[in-house]
């Protein structure tokens, strides 16, 4: 096994999930033991120029069909642009969460979107919903929605590297409510965060849908920005087959409610 | 009840808990009905002006016995001087884990323990003890340590206020390896996230002493920042009965994980 110079930590040690050490790229096909993968420019600018990654160093890749491969530098032409080789196959770790969860929120200000979909990466969502609500505390022109989406999910691509994951979670085009409802239909399980729910001391919906009612292929998660869901958006949730839960008895922010239902998702099913 | 206009939320809901849109104060003393409090010179300040309260307007406080009140502002002197009369008993409302955790962490850069503790504050932590790692990627001056501890305990008072929690976590001078091995003679159950478990596939230890140990009083939960913990000090953490736990299959960020620790805790023991 060669030595991995560009992480700068030592001999490479594989286990389940791959090396933390070693850099990780996603690649848009399916990868087979001696192909030759020509990295694109914004994968080759981060390894060559930021990683500082050299020849005969080896990274890790995640092919589409979410398998682990160990690559070797084989040829840099320039800091952008460069080619690798599949080296060895590491299978498929098992990292991603056994179910399939989306969180959806409200647009909330400054950066708590992007930090909460990175946070979110790491702690196993699978895609990204921006919610357009009455209570938000900003709103998407129409003309910034496509770069409002792009900035979030190379957000959300960062993460999904940094945290070892073996898919990129998509975000995904706004919606306002109605078209929330509609796009709920192909969930197992919908839950919508609802702080009345917690004030009334109400705490074991999620427990009992997650214990009653397995399995789930898929979740369902809603969340309000700062100014919280409207009563009326509750209510319309509730008819299409939402339920209302409590994170517990404090109130958490915007932006931590969603880290707890997926920390609490993953205490679940994988601990 | 009287109209609370301060918050602009409507008329007073009491509940579990408190009320979501009135402020909330905590007092050194325990209270009483008909007691006159005079508000410190930093409560009246963000009372008066930030809030911009006025007379007979209610808000909450916390009392020494972690007991919740109603009070009445009854005089305001000036934006940082004013009087408000206890009112109405709203009891203990049960909005405490029941078992005191305390999240310990290496020294972050930026202002990452500056929102770990915000975080930790919402999801229930009772202390935050900072720690000189010998992978910390910053250290804190001895001459700066006062203040750095005092900056932390502001963000964690204004954290308890927001969440709606009956006392304020205490943030702990720092410590060093030796100093926290002494002080964690005092807790029940002891962990150390530790990637090298996680990447073992090992993910069960946590769940295991929670279910198969219990009653805990109090668990201390240590983690390393972003350079990880040396192999050394989780050695010495395990010779001195700490058990090494996973946080699940993913590689979470040094602030990210006492987040999923208190989440998983708050879900197991609340929900």
């Amino acid at each position: 096994m060669s030595r991995n110079s560009s992480g700068g930590m030592g001999w490479i040690h594989l286990s389940e999930g791959g090396n933390i050490s070693l850099q990780r790229y996603f690649v848009n096909e399916k990868l087979s033991l001696g192909m030759n993968i020509e990295l694109d420019k914004e994968d080759s600018h981060h390894l060559f120029t930021v990683m500082r990654t050299r020849l005969k160093d080896i990274i890790e890749l995640v092919d589409s069909q979410q398998n682990l491969w160990l690559a070797q530098v084989i040829n840099i032409r320039s800091k952008k642009d460069g080619t690798v080789q599949v080296v060895e196959a590491l299978g498929c770790p098992k990292v991603e969460m056994p179910v399939s969860v989306t969180i959806a929120c409200g647009l909330s200000k400054n950066d708590k979107l992007d930090w909460l979909v990175q946070k979110a990466t790491e702690l196993g969502m699978a895609s990204f919903q921006p919610l357009a609500l009455s209570r938000d505390v900003v709103k998407w022109s129409a003309n910034k929605q496509d770069d409002k989406q792009d900035r979030l999910q190379k957000i959300v691509n960062n993460a999904a590297k940094q945290s070892k994951r073996l898919f990129q979670p998509q975000v995904l085009p706004i919606k306002n409510l109605n078209q929330l409802i509609e796009f709920s239909s192909a969930y197992d399980l919908k839950v919508v965060a609802y702080e009345e729910t917690a004030k009334q001391g109400q705490h074991t919906a999620l427990k009992h849908s997650l214990t009653q009612f397995e399995p789930y292929q898929n979740i369902l998660c809603v969340f309000g920005a700062e100014g919280g869901l409207a009563q009326s958006e509750v209510e319309r949730l509730l008819e299409n087959d939402f339920i209302s839960c409590s994170l517990g008895p404090r109130i958490l922010r915007a932006e931590t409610a969603p880290l707890y239902i997926l920390s609490a998702l993953s205490y679940y099913y994988e601990l």
